[in-house]
Order: C-alpha cells, then sequence, then structure tokens
C-alpha cells in the first residue's frame, strides 16, 4: 500500500496534509503516524486532539490562501507550528493543564489568528534560513507563542485562567527521591510534553506513531529523553520536573534533528545527537529560570536554539555529512539512498 | 511646481533632506509632507518640534560625514531614525510627557551621540536586510531608543525626570466606558503616538500631512488605527489605553507598510495589511507586558517585528505582489507604474 | 627568531595554538603575546591561569574532533571564546571573584560543556556572519556564557557561591569622589576585566603581552579604557565601578576592533573607534541595568552589539577603508602591506 496515494487526491488530500502536519511536529512527513500521534493527544483529552486539528487546520489554510509552495504545504510544513501554537494557547490558558479547557469563541478566534500568523512567520523564517540551509524547526511556533500568551494575559474579555502548571524548576520541591516512575514516566513524559500532553502513556504512543515512519528517529527520541534524565539526575535537576518529563522534550527533539535526520546517520552525527542533548537539558533548566519571573514557559526554544546553531555550525565540521533540509525524510531513507548511490 | 527641486539645490539641499527625513517615519518621502508634519509636533509643543529637527539634522549629518550613499541622504532615510531617537530620549524623561522639557546640554550631548549612532545601526541592518529586499523601517530606532534609555536612568549627571507616562496596558483603569472621543481621539492619538505626541489634534495634522504625498497611505494610516481600536475594544482592553492611541500607533504603521506601500496595492494587500494591523495590535499589549517591569516603553518595536515577518513572508507567497524596496515611494506610484508598463 | 616556527610544529603545535586562543582574546595571533597574558592570568590567580588554559583546551580540542577548518584553530580562533567561557563560569561561581575557586568535579565537566559548545556557537556565527565579512568577535562566549551561568544556579549538585560581585552601577555608591587612582587602577582594572581579572597589574601586564604584536592595538586598549573612564566621569557614574574598570573592558574591545584592526588605521577610523568606545561605555551600564534584576552579568555582550553594527555599517561607509576579516592581524602589518602595494 502506497502510504503517499492520498497526497495528490482532490478532496482528501487536505486531512493527508493536516495529518503529516501532526506528524512533522516529530519530523514525520507521515499521514499514519500523524494519525497515530493525533490518537495519542485524544487518549489524554478529546480538546486537545481537537485543539489541534483546528490549528493544523487553520495554518495550512492560510498557507493556501496566500498561494505558498504547494509542495511544503502537502508535506504538512505549514500545519506543524499552527498546531503547536493552537495547543500552546490552550494549555496555558486552562484552569486544568493536563485535560485543556474549550476555549471561548474570542479566544478562538484569537487562536485562529495565532495559528495564521505562524504561517506568515514560517515562511518569514525559511527564507531568512534559506541560504544557510537550516529548517525553520518549530522557531515560529516559539516566537508567535511567546507573543501571543503574554497579550492573551491583559484582555478582560480573553479569559485566561491561571497559570496553574509549574514551569520552571524552581516551582518545584528539591527533595524528592528518584524512584522507579521517575524514569519510565519521566521518558514518556517528556515525549507527551512536546505536545504539552501531561501523559506517560501518550508520550509512548506518539513514540509507536514515530516508529511508523522512522524507527530510527523514534529511538533518537527515547535516547533523547534518557539522555535528559540522566543528565537532570546527575546535575541535581528536582525529581518532580524530571519525572514531568520538563527537562527531555527538548533533548528528545534535538537527538532527533541531530541524529540522523539533518545528518547522515553515524556514530558521529549519533554523538553530536548525543552532546546536543545534554546541551538542550541544561539549558531547559536555564531558560526556564530566566523566563521565570514572567511566567513564561520554555517552549521548545532551547531545542531551536541548540540545533540550529549545531546545523549551522556543521557545515564547517567535516566530521558530520549534512543532508540538505529539502532532501530529509528520515535517517532510514537516506541510508538508503547513500547505499543506492555507492553501489 | 515640481516638489523635488530643491532636493539637489546647493545650499537648501539639507532642509530639503531634513524635511524628508521628518516624513519618512511614516513613509512620505515628500519635503511638503515633512514641513506639514513638523507643523503638527510644533502645534502640540515647540520643544518636541526642535528636538525632532536636532535629531534628524545630527544622523544626517553623522551620514555625511561617513559618506554613506548620497541618493538614501536625500531621500530623508538617514533622518527618521534620528529624528524618533530625539523625540524618544525626551519624551521618557521628562516630567511632562506631553509637551515635553529642555534637555540639559549633557543630556543634548547624550541625545547627540544617540541619533549619531542611529546613522550606523541604519547602515548595519541596511545591510543585514539588502539581501531579503526589506527595509530596516524603524529597527534602528527601537534599539538605539532601548539601549539609550536604559542608561540615562543610571547617570547622575544625566538628569532624567521621573517615567511618568503610563507604558503598558496594566498601567490603565480597567472600568473607563468605550465613548465617542473613545474612537475619535484614539485614532488622531495613535498617529501622533507615532512621534511621541499625545495630542490627537496633531495626529489629524500627520495625517494631512501624509495626504499631500499619498492620499491611500494616508487612508491606511487612518484605517490601522481604527482596526486597532476595534480589535482592542472587542479584546476589552482598557479604555484609557485606548484612547491615548497606544493601542494603535503601531497598527497604523503596519498598514501603511503593508498597505500599498512595500506591496503592489490591491485587495489581497489590503486584506493582509489589516491582518497585520490587528496582530500588531494584541503585540502592543504583549510586548508592553512584557517590558513592564523593568518600565521599558514598547516604541515600534510591533510594527517592526510583524512587518518584517509579513514582507519576508510574502516573498513565498503568491497572492501578493512586491514592490521593491528601493523603488517604493507611494501606492499612487506604483499604481501608475504598472497602469504604464501595462498600457 | 620567527615566532611562527611552533605553529605547524608536530608535537609542540597545539601549545601554539592554546597560547594564540589566550591572544585571540584582545586580538593577537600571537604565542608569545598569549604567554605574557597567561603570566598576567597567573599573577593574579594560579586557578584562572589554569581555568584559562583548561577552557582553551577543551574548546580546541572540540574543533580537531569535529574536524574544522585546520587554519582556523592554529590561529587560536577556536580558543578563546572556550578560554572566556571557563573563566566566566568560574568567576561567577566562585565564592572569591578576585582569586576565584577550584570547581568541584561535576562544575568541571559542566565548564568543559560550556567551552565544547561554545566552538559550536563559534562556527554557526562564522557561517551566520561569513556573508556580510563580520568576525563573530565574542559573541559565542556571550551567549554560551548567559546560557550556562543561568542553569548552574538551579542544579542542586553543581554547587555555586553566592554572586558576590557586583555586576552594575546600581551596586555601587553614588557618593565617593573621584581621585588618582580611579584613573591609572580604572583603566588598567578594565584590561585586566576583559580576563575577569579584578587586578589592574594583570592589566598592564596584558597591554605589555598585546604590544609584543602590535603597539597599535596596545594604545588602542589604553586609549579605550581611558575614553571609557572619561565619559563615565563625565555622566556622573559611581566612582566604585570606573575604578573597577567595568565601564571600560567593552569600550577597550570596541576601540581595538575599529581602531586599525578590521578598519585601515587612520584618523577616520580612530575617530570611528572613539565613537564606538563613548557608545560602549554609556551601553555597558544599559545592559547591566537591564540584567540586573536577573542578576546576570553584562560579559562582553555591548562590545560585541556595538562592533557587530559599527562593522556591518563600516561597509556603507565610504569613509572608512574595511580590512577584510580573514586578512586582519594587525594594524602594522596592514600599513605595511598597503605601504608596499602603493610603492
Amino acid at each position: 500500500m502506497d502510504i503517499n496515494r492520498f497526497q495528490d487526491a482532490p478532496r482528501v488530500g487536505l486531512i493527508d496534509w493536516l495529518l503529516r502536519g501532526i506528524g512533522q511536529v516529530v519530523f514525520q512527513n507521515n499521514p499514519l503516524s500523524g494519525a497515530v500521534i493525533l490518537f495519542a493527544l485524544f487518549f489524554n483529552s478529546w480538546i486537545y486532539g481537537t485543539v489541534a486539528i483546528f490549528g493544523a487546520t487553520v495554518s495550512t489554510l492560510t498557507a493556501l490562501a496566500l498561494k505558498a509552495d504547494r509542495g511544503l504545504i502537502k508535506a504538512g510544513l505549514f500545519g506543524f507550528n499552527g498546531a503547536l501554537v493552537a495547543l500552546c494557547l490552550v494549555a496555558f490558558t486552562s484552569a486544568d493543564f493536563r485535560t485543556g479547557a474549550v476555549p471561548s469563541p474570542l479566544m478562538t478566534v484569537y487562536i485562529g489568528f495565532g495559528a495564521a500568523f505562524s504561517t506568515v512567520v514560517m515562511q518569514a523564517m525559511a527564507t531568512l534560513l534559506a541560504p544557510h540551509r537550516v529548517a525553520p524547526l518549530t522557531g515560529p511556533f516559539v516566537l508567535v507563542g511567546w507573543l501571543f500568551l503574554f497579550a492573551v494575559l491583559k484582555f478582560a474579555h480573553i479569559e485566561a485562567g491561571p497559570l496553574e502548571k509549574p514551569v520552571s524548576p524552581e516551582d518545584y520541591e528539591a527533595i524528592a527521591v528518584y524512584s522507579l516512575p521517575t524514569w519510565y514516566m519521566g521518558i514518556g513524559n517528556a515525549i507527551g510534553q512536546i505536545f504539552f500532553q501531561d501523559n506517560w502513556i501518550s508520550g509512548y504512543l506518539i513514540i509507536l506513531g514515530m516508529a511508523i515512519h522512522s524507527r530510527i528517529s523514534a529511538g533518537m527520541a527515547l535516547l533523547g529523553a534518557a539522555v535528559a534524565a540522566v543528565t537532570a539526575t546527575i546535575s541535581g535537576g528536582p525529581e518532580g520536573a524530571i519525572r514531568d518529563g520538563l527537562f527531555g522534550y527538548n533533548a528528545a527533539l534535538t537527538a532527533i534533528a541531530l541524529g540522523g535526520f539533518f545528518l547522515v546517520p553515524n556514530r558521529a552525527s549519533i554523538l553530536y545527537a548525543i552532546f546536543g542533548a545534554i546541551i538542550s537539558t541544561w539549558l531547559w533548566a536555564s531558560v526556564a529560570i530566566f523566563l521565570g519571573p514572567i511566567g513564561m514557559p520554555v517552549l521548545t526554544s532551547t531545542f531551536v536554539l541548540v540545533t540550529w546553531m549545531m546545523l549551522l555550525g556543521q557545515y564547517g565540521f567535516a566530521a558530520l555529512i549534512p543532508v540538505e533540509p529539502a532532501n530529509a525524510d528520515s535517517p532510514e531513507r537516506t541510508l538508503r539512498e547513500r547505499a543506492r548511490v555507492q553501489a
């Protein structure tokens, strides 16, 4: 069965693109992966599942209306930042972070504008980064998320609940003891937190969805989250933050990006990815403490910063072999194509 | 009468360039527009009028001394950031924001250095943005304004009055009722605030000055300010901040830039401009809240950010037709030239 | 005797590159200069001397492992940011800022990762800035230093002493009287602070080390520090901060960079350098006040910002003659080569 048979279909095409958009949050250009990940969201909360569809739909339709590059739209690349913006705005304005709350009509309009603006920022960052052959990653989401979160707290008619979710290691008790759940829940939650899902089972379901398209990327996500948990533990990070997966979601994304996706998978790039995951873990704490006083969450900013630096840098490092962003699909495909060329 | 006959005149040339510099704050490369806008400033306060001339003069003379591009100097492009830096530093260090206060000799030297540095930053940003065919806008003013405002508060000999002007929606009472003056004063004040003029009549005089060169741009400024007032009202923004024009000055500038100036005026670009004006309105509140704790004003940062993103992005959107920054003069001229080419 | 005879030697090569790395902090690609500067650090504290060697070694070895450009490695360009990151992390986590404290084993690992990451950021910034023909300067150090300083304060196992060192003019008494030591100690300390050395004699030893390679650059460093002291005094900056050299270390670096190193030395570039030194002085206070509430030091951020702006800008100013970053070695050499070409 050809997984791409619906991508150019006249009616169901949009659904295919939206599912790819969900998958692209974790670099999976595959509608089936997207569908499983969407199921993981609904498993945790139907609100979040619906919100993700809403965000991806608005940002993708905006790209269609503005006549953006059709190939990028079809690959879901105008969907994933919109989905994340919508999830983020609901997560941090709901009384209950875990399940989210149905936004008011005005808040829904506001979220829609945020998702639409993410499409503009996506294209702007793509234009800026194109000469350097680096992808925008979730940079558009981080910028729009931060800018739209602040404003929402100040408009009387756009209601926002109290910001209940701890967003910094400072918010956790320092004395809790590391135990077995710290590890298996921490790693699962780290994957879940990429989508704002405080649910470790959802996290492992997302891994399952990734594995449909790329087992190496799924493995790198787990490795990144595990490296983060170990790094945070050795450094004496608070147990609660480790168990909630807060140290790990940036590290997991960094590990996917560097461990075979934008670099040819080999020993050097795996080591480079682990190095990046360790840095991302520490810097999550750093940015969390920096943003703490103004109550702003880190989002995926340290993944974006570390991965941009490491991808920009690698073009000067002969020890690493780059994959052009336009050709990056999965580590497996990169390996297959290199084997074919050499044969 | 040729409006450009003084631009190359041996003695009065500089005056022509300075007036264009005042006009360029609102994208009007026209000495008559600049003269009317300057009158609007003097109408509110002779101090502000004088300060604007001082800032534009210092930054333009700096550009001449450093032998910057003569064409840019003659178009007033090294004057407008200098004028804004000077206005900003006086406005936020005066006991009375509305009229400003005559700065001390040392403060005057300090302002002069700020205006001179804006010329360097203007050229630096122009160099950085040139490959992306996007203009620096008031980016140099925002950067220099922020950096110079902080320092001034800490030198014993450079006196600064108390920061009397509310700079964030949080500073306003939430309970005031929207009324007719909210609207006509709010829109006028929004235009005035572009030049730090807390005077709605000055605002309408500025619109008049703009209309001499471009009625479409003048109309877009009004439209942007009106969109901002409506957006802020629907979102429940505080009445006082709306009436003071604080929500609207960034939106007005965004609307001018996107509504026919850097994009060919048509239905798509007008909708794009309205979208940008709405985003600029919300983000003013966002940045104001972010900067609130350190007492720093937003300046025109959200106009710059939103417009940069939307102009960088539009090169990837086939629904919009760009105007090269070097050819951008007025929407009317763009329409005339396109009509001529097609004829 | 050829100063470069060890650069390509099979065994002692690395030592040559490390010494150049120490020298490159103040733009001296010369192992002898590096050795004298290293002696100046040991003169103040053996801990800082050792830490500088450690940082430069880790970042240089990282560049070798990643197979970065061999020419850049040999010129010490992957060493100086690593040395500064290590010095910075020790300085701001030691109970005694002046002498520093021996870091714990875990802290040492953490510093090592910081130095290694500075190599990645150095290459990333070099890639980004290459099209604009501007060098990364100490930008990688500032970014990594800020990011790594925050995190360290929050991990229980990575101990950090209290932040004893005042980092902002606000921390000083305003009433102390300017006296002779304000000047000679202030200028020496300013040079010392570039390397986090609170020791004015070390500062003058560093000048001595610089003078081995370039007397003009050594002179510009003194001039920049003196301009800063005068500017701060006229502006009413606190005497203690001037005497501690805090106003001057950014100004000194700006003066070296603009005063003959990246611009052909002549009357225009010297004036441009003095202008830059004045701006750097004020902006140190500005950024210090901005970062004060979160307790973060300025590092060399205002040198980097002002110098980037002024170097980017100068390509548009015909009054100044640029030196290509790849050819920038010393003002003396630039003058010699220009004389030869013209002969």
